[in-house]
């Protein structure tokens, strides 16, 4: 952020355990030049995902993050100068910046973005974790008006999302979070229409209250003990989005997956399908149309939660696994 | 079987752990009448399924079976009289007569059957075990040519089934069987590109040999530990087809669930989905169409076990859960 200096926050080692701040260091390096193809970015807002910790575990969808190298991650940047035809100074752009304040990155690997306002709403109701939250609702799970809708870790990014897109579609939704205050805020603000505490203990019983028909749709970012109180409440050909697996990230993989497995996918005719958003990057206008009509019209609200300073990333990254945010977590540079 | 008797095998308790024939009794009633709108039969062959066993656990597709009443299955049978329009003596139907000589059944929970010769197939390869395997496989599972499929049971009534359409349609097959005579079989007179012996251990890097390209489709009539090992290697966007779960049916059920739900299916974006062949029942004749021109032509070979005598039908089922046949177990009445 200051002259020529490019801060940076390293990955230390993989954790094995629970992810800490011992595991990160902050450096500092020259700016770097922007070769052919490229442009020099000024990262503006990093985003905070649950995702960035199941990297360190060894390759995903993206290869595995390395101990030693900047930490991984995605952003909101401005052009600073470019070698890219197409990318001009001034231009904003999406893409893995990692964890710092410069970045020259392929113009390949960015997606020229819009200008809006709040800037910020292209990491969470543009970005992607609104379109995670509408693809994976609407063309994975595939509710219909009157069915009942179950979304997981509900108060964040993308559950806070799902759960207001079904309620549009006149759907029966209930949210899991952790904690009261949480619960209170997905049904007084959001419209859920029950909430259910997962650290109250009990939530299969829960769970059957606040969803007394069964569930039809149950859009997962948990995984584990939660997925499998679901899984036993499912109606007959019901559908499970399995957008991700929280519980299961930060410290050892469990050693078993959830009871009931293959048996009531059998019996109840059940779907359950992974999915992730850039599968679905060709209806990506459409979608964007739609959330910005629903945010527009008010029926969509917006949660975010900006931290300032990339110094604090790494306690940002933590506090989210812990479940501390309420809608999408991000860090101003 | 002889004059006004009719022999009937009681199901005695529902079992807590493997099933015996300590479970089962013979019997002996009257010959029913048929009532208003039931036909009596008279019962040629029973079906052997490893889901009779999962019908003692408590409801699933259809309501338990009940201590201390005949036994349920399916069967096939010839019409004696009947009360029913539509139904007349000497017609075959299929329905679920229970385990006895003689059965008197609403008509509209029976199918009537053509005439097919032999008899046998109708419960084979036009009967559930056929039409499962080519739903399963090719609605569910959706194998493209070039792909690899892998079935597990894969010398059993489905699973013999599901390979040989595999391979019709063009797919690199690999069967998963108890025994090297299974395996062989399998190999050297159905086809299968390569056989997999879960008797033999080491499941996981056999199957890593057999299968070098990973998988595409999975279609799963077993659950358990070789569930998992095959969600470990499936390629992006594969398919599970969850058929059935014997390894879980024959005992208490299994306090865990394969590891990697939901992360694998997160990560490569699989489907795992659960189906019952009735749900298909509209696309029937498309199906055995398909499947008659393929036993005409050879390439279908029909595979069938048939155990004679109605009290033999308890030993057959055990016998059935242990892995004993190859192909498909019926019982002669």
């Amino acid at each position: 952020m200051s002259d020529g200096v490019n801060r940076q926050i390293l990955l230390m080692e993989k954790p094995t355990g629970k992810l800490g701040p011992e595991h990160f260091k902050m450096s500092k390096a020259g700016i770097p030049d922007a070769r052919d193809g490229e442009a020099l970015l000024r990262v503006r807002y990093i985003s905070l995902d649950a995702a960035n910790r199941a990297w360190m575990h060894g390759a995903t969808y993206r290869a595995a993050v390395e101990p030693n190298t900047v930490m991984a991650g995605g952003g909101i940047a401005e052009v600073i100068s470019s070698k890219a035809p197409g990318l001009a100074p001034g231009d904003i752009v999406f893409g893995d910046t990692g964890w710092q304040d410069y970045a020259a990155v392929p113009a390949k690997h960015l997606s020229k973005m819009p200008k809006v306002e709040p800037m910020t709403h292209l990491l969470s109701v543009y970005g992607i974790a609104g379109l995670t939250a509408y693809f994976g609702l609407l063309d994975v799970g595939k509710p219909k008006a009157g069915e009942t809708v179950v979304v997981s870790a509900a108060a964040g990014s993308v559950g806070s999302i799902v759960g207001q897109i079904a309620k549009i579609k006149g759907c029966h939704v209930v949210g899991i979070a952790g904690g009261k205050d949480k619960c209170n805020w997905l049904t007084s603000e959001l419209g859920f229409d029950a909430a259910v505490d997962y650290k109250d203990g009990a939530v299969f019983k829960a769970l059957r209250t606040a969803a007394p028909k069964g569930i039809d749709v149950y859009f997962d970012n948990v995984g584990g003990d939660i997925l499998e109180a679901c899984l036993a409440q499912m109606n007959n050909r019901g559908r499970v989005a399995c957008c991700g697996a929280i519980s299961q990230y930060d410290g050892a993989p469990s050693a078993t997956g959830p009871r009931g497995v293959p048996g009531l996918i059998v019996i109840k005719r059940l779907v359950m399908q992974g999915f992730i958003v850039t599968d679905f990057m060709g209806q990506r206008d459409e979608a964007l149309s739609d959330l910005q009509s629903w945010v527009a019209s008010g029926k969509l609200k917006v949660q975010e939660d900006v931290i300032n300073g990339l110094e604090n990333t790494p306690k940002a990254l933590i506090g989210l696994l812990a479940g501390e945010n309420r809608g999408k977590r991000m860090v101003k540079v």
